[in-house]
């Protein structure tokens, strides 16, 4: 199974539908950025790793549309589409690191052609990085991974968070391509049910051993000593290691503190935002009411008029986090200091 | 409003089906043993104290029907009639305890149409018992709660989980009849969505402010300050305190104990089951993968064949939790000798 979350194809960005999982395996052809934003917001593409990805390409899509020579306005309407997409969601790192180094990448051309083609390579090279990342993160994480190993994940931190290959995932993937047996607890992840729509498709068709179990159930795994290790993804990481990721993350490192389970964040360079000092400056996206109100997609199950709280993310403070698994190598406590030294 | 979930009525078990709601409040009238184990099996009548009404009265049903005037022969007919409602479901403590009155008074009567008349005559102390007993429990944690608390609770302890007050709801209507203003966050309570269909349902028709959230968000609740205190039900309760309750409702006492909230178990003493010493010996019920891989009632959100673990209940250790709150008044640690002392 050859499996690309995102990648650029004859002029367009393809990616695949993952609101039509796990039903149907469809792709989406994106050639503006309006519809690359609508595809963000409605999670069609999601995960920290593949919004970088995304953010670039995207800021490509705007730059080709703008048909002036003239450096200045250019710049000023590459700024504008860099922003309108920015504003696609607040919490993962990597869709602002993404449209930065495209951006950024513009600013070495002498002309405006040679910029569009300069945002180009840069989100090819995003792309072409983000496997190879992966594929390290894999390798890192997969020697903390022991023959049998029963692992409990949330939301979904693999192919299709990423470009092909996974973080959190990616691991399990390693650790089994390395003829390590192990066997995954899926998360459902509500509110909309990525553990069971698309980590429990991803590894089913990878042929790993997965259960579905519900949110709820985590606790009780753990205390019948049922799970050796969680590992998770990440949207973003603060300069301390306090991470966010999907609601329920933090839940969970409560669980694994209280039952002496390790627990792993696994994420790229990329995800790390080292001018964020902890947790707190984190900005937390909140969605819509209709996601918990309505199952997904649009089926009713509370009554009208129902007042909800609907956080996408949590912060996990760092002293909860075993270590983090990254492509720079396994970063332990103290993170304060040891992060700035992996990374910079 | 004035609500009943089940009653004796024209000679027959009235119930309010729970799986309609929210949506519709519609009624369901008993007539015999089958149809009444199909509606606990399939949770059109739920909640540990309901369960004990319906066991009685429906062992009633089952009597009535018996044709024989032959004492012992009746007996035997009566005891499958028992057994088979017992097996309806295996973890409330309440449902065995209602069908073992029920058969208890029997043995009282001279003869078969006797029995029949005092086994019906004891399910219908049990509808007036709870009533009053959930009153009692209201009134005892009433006194717990301050003015603009914020209590989070769990799945559906409510009027619809008794003959019509509640235990945890009851503590929380009780405390807004003495004046106290009342913040709840209500867990959605996957699978099966007691929470956001059942409590919030019952909730808004109180009045009562109430806000809805995925049962992952509870943590960043907890980490916020936002939650004063935890009260939930309880399906079993040992010797010891050990509380069976909702799956989800361990997870909810690991994060009190992590964040320093008050974890409370509202139950009726008919919950406590005396003759099992520590929660390992509570039988826990699993129940079906359709729960999770086609979320209620039947929308498929899983892969085809993927595998779940789908656990009902589980159990809370009794060291965290804070006291019970229960119809004999409020039961501090240390619980082995206080819950004798108090139920005894």
């Amino acid at each position: 199974m050859d499996l690309s979350t995102i990648r650029w194809k004859d002029n367009l960005i393809r990616i695949i539908d993952q609101t039509r999982l796990p039903h149907e395996l469809t792709y989406l052809d994106i050639d503006n950025i309006f519809k690359l934003r609508r595809a963000i917001r409605s999670l069609q593409v999601r995960g920290a790793p593949a919004l970088g990805a995304a953010g670039a390409l995207g800021l490509y899509l705007g730059a080709k549309r703008i048909r002036t020579k003239d450096f200045f306005r250019f710049r000023r309407k590459l700024l504008s589409a860099y922003e309108y997409l920015a504003s696609s969601r607040p919490t993962a790192r990597n869709l602002f690191w993404g449209l930065e180094r495209a951006l950024r990448s513009a600013g070495r051309a002498a002309d405006t052609e040679e910029a569009k083609e300069l945002i180009l390579q840069e989100g090819l090279k995003i792309i072409e990085e983000d496997k190879v990342s992966c594929r390290k993160i894999g390798i890192f994480g997969a020697s903390l991974v022991r023959d049998k190993d029963t692992i409990l994940t949330i939301c979904n931190a693999g192919i299709l968070a990423t470009v092909d290959y996974g973080t959190a995932l990616g691991v399990i993937y390693k650790a089994r391509e390395e003829g390590k047996r192990v066997k995954v607890y899926a998360l459902e992840t509500r509110p909309l049910l990525q553990g069971v729509r698309l980590t429990a498709w991803e590894l089913k068709k990878k042929g790993v051993d997965v259960t579905v179990i519900c949110d709820n159930a985590a606790a009780l795994l753990m205390k019948d000593s049922k799970v050796d290790k969680v590992i998770a993804g990440a949207d973003r990481i603060a300069l301390n290691g306090d991470t966010a990721n999907k609601i329920g993350t933090y839940n969970l490192a409560v669980l694994c503190a209280y039952h002496r389970v390790p627990f792993y964040i696994a994420a790229p360079h990329s995800t790390f935002d080292l001018s964020i000092k902890n947790g707190r400056d984190i900005a937390i996206e909140e969605r819509s009411p209709e996601e918990i109100t309505g199952i997904y997609p649009k089926k009713k199950v509370a009554p009208a008029g129902v007042r909800t709280f609907n956080p996408a993310f949590d912060v996990t403070e760092a002293r909860l986090i075993t270590s983090f698994i990254t492509d720079k190598g396994i970063i332990k406590p103290p993170f304060l200091g040891n992060i700035r030294k992996a990374l910079c």
